[in-house]
């Protein structure tokens, strides 16, 4: 059912008079309903002081009443022409940052529309300011990966691979609760955890090494996005020692600093002059962190790129990391949230060093 | 690397003298490399006489030579103006159908080009006919789904649910050699069973229900496609077993029919005539198959929609369905290769009415 709330903070959001919406995560944000239109055409098209019409194939045909208007589409219908008879040929039409070329194309050359933009930031900008509802969720999700990691810390023995432990996270979501992956796991053992982008393959386990977590989960279409670093069987060395406490010091110093106020930007580079002060700048290769939600990545970046200041209902991920293949590759992340005075650490495992056996 | 064959034909297929290819599917396809680049921009350029150049984020760096010029970006670049390097500003430049409005729309505004067209079509039919490689690999993926369904077959029993079964098909897949799903597998129990798009659900296991599994796995990048129905524990009612004999005749009608020279509509009347003379046409209720290959749907209907002639090296499925609630729900769907004379159906799992225990 159309969350009247969210749908008007889109409207008062919007550069143009109408937009077209096009992207499965924001409808379900805006209408409560799931539709994956694989190749299809699917759009919600927004108006100030019109009803919403929703474009849907006719083969996800279904019976609720959304409050919106249904538009079925067949195969052969021509998209541009079914969406000429609603969208004002006068006005600016606000389409979809991921509308596709074989969509627009046709709408650009028959001239449906004044001029096109892209309307995004509307919606992202919406989204990224959580609702209580939202918040709830999010904290409800976090809290299922807190208890994943306890147990995902169990897995490692002798002989494991990166792949064999990957394989056994999803089922243990699923008996807490969680439905699905927010996203593919990520276990690196060793050097590998010094590839911030590693995927689980099958090297093997040995004592000694590095083991990253970095996982997450899904409760109610909501994500969780957690990264822990342990060492197998054997205490870090000094080096690696120094490594693991500068990443936790970046990741306590950024989140302390987050409230209301502080700019994206500046969160990043209390992390990053963390870092940089330690001698490791060059091992920190990739933004502090990115927002999150229905969508493990959603719009807005914790970075030297984002001046936008932080607002209550923020929630975004803290993930610094040092990636250096001599040393170690390390990574310590959490979810925050921005509240009306400072902030709310999302997850709550240790950060302390751990050997696990 | 470049496989200079495949662009050999893409290149004399494209409209246009240039063309901006963006699906992972297509790159991988070409060059023989997955990049997955998430929100980021991924392109590779190809034009007539020119050697490509693949623009890529700086966090994807790789070391391998594509045979390709690299380009590699930064989050803070300005797309349009990176492209605007290379791209001949007097010709029409073939987008990708994938394109996303937030790329496409600042090329447009720079004028980067004379024109935009879709220029997908010089990929996809290039991909729709299959070169030797690609047929050995289909042909393996489908035997593999050949065994994985006399495995799934012996899943089912009391008090079992759709998902439980689910749960278990990507580890026999695995075991089987195979990599991952090509799909989420579809296993829908009795009434579910007559809804094309029904996902795995808490519905228990009843003697007397249909059993339809309608499954794929990847090998080696490469998807198969198989649907089985099958009767638990319950030989199935005369009117059943006509639905289930009229669904049967369509498949073999179709499939006997294709060779080369035959009109991907003409195949889809082949069956959907059987159908419709038993008496059932109004409970068939989509296409009568796909193209596949990389991805589970690839450009290519075998529709009332698609007049093209079939070709050797075309890799379709064939599956037609009936879905009557108060009968059955019923498909049977086989992957078939048009071959120089002929075809050949890829998949040899039986047609036969089978009960199951």
């Amino acid at each position: 059912m159309l969350n009247q709330e969210r749908m008007e903070r889109v409207l008062k959001a919007m550069d143009a008079q109408q937009m077209l919406i096009c992207d499965p995560n924001a409808i379900f944000y805006l209408t409560g309903k799931w539709i994956f239109p694989g190749e299809r055409f699917l759009g919600l098209l927004v108006r100030r002081g019109q009803e919403p019409v929703l474009y849907v194939n006719e083969l996800f045909r279904f019976a609720e009443d959304l409050g919106v208007k249904k538009v079925y589409l067949k195969d052969t219908d021509e998209i541009a022409s079914v969406l000429a008879q609603e969208v004002d040929v006068h006005e600016v039409l606000g389409v979809d940052k991921t509308l596709e070329a074989r969509f627009l194309l046709p709408m650009l050359q028959m001239g449906i529309a004044e001029k096109f933009i892209n309307g995004s930031l509307a919606v992202d900008h919406t989204r990224a300011v959580k609702d209580a509802a939202e918040i709830a969720l999010m904290k409800q999700s976090s809290l299922i990966n807190d208890q994943a990691m306890v147990q995902f810390k169990k897995l490692p023995h002798e002989g494991c691979t990166e792949k064999e432990l990957a394989d056994q996270t999803l089922a243990i979501y699923q008996s807490l609760g969680a439905e699905a992956f927010s996203f593919d796991p990520i276990v690196a053992f060793g050097r590998n955890a010094a590839d911030p982008h590693h995927m689980p393959d099958n090297t093997v386990l040995k004592e000694g090494d590095a083991v990253l977590f970095d996982v997450g989960g899904k409760y109610q279409n909501y994500c969780s996005d957690m990264t822990r670093t342990f060492f197998y069987k054997k205490e870090p060395s000094a080096k690696q020692k120094e490594v693991y406490d500068l990443v936790r010091k970046a990741n306590e110093s950024a989140e302390e600093y987050v409230k209301p106020g502080m700019r994206l930007c500046d969160i990043d580079a209390k992390a990053r002059d963390v870092i940089a002060q330690g001698g490791f700048g060059k091992d920190f290769t990739h933004r502090l962190g990115h927002f999150i939600g229905i969508q493990d990545h959603e719009y807005g970046d914790v970075s030297a790129a984002f001046a936008d200041q932080c607002v209550p209902g923020n929630i975004f991920s803290i993930e610094p990391g040092i990636y250096n293949q001599e040393i170690l590759g390390c990574r310590i992340e959490d979810l925050i949230l921005v509240t009306e005075n400072g902030h709310e650490v999302l997850n709550h495992y240790s950060h302390e060093i751990e050997v696990i056996e």
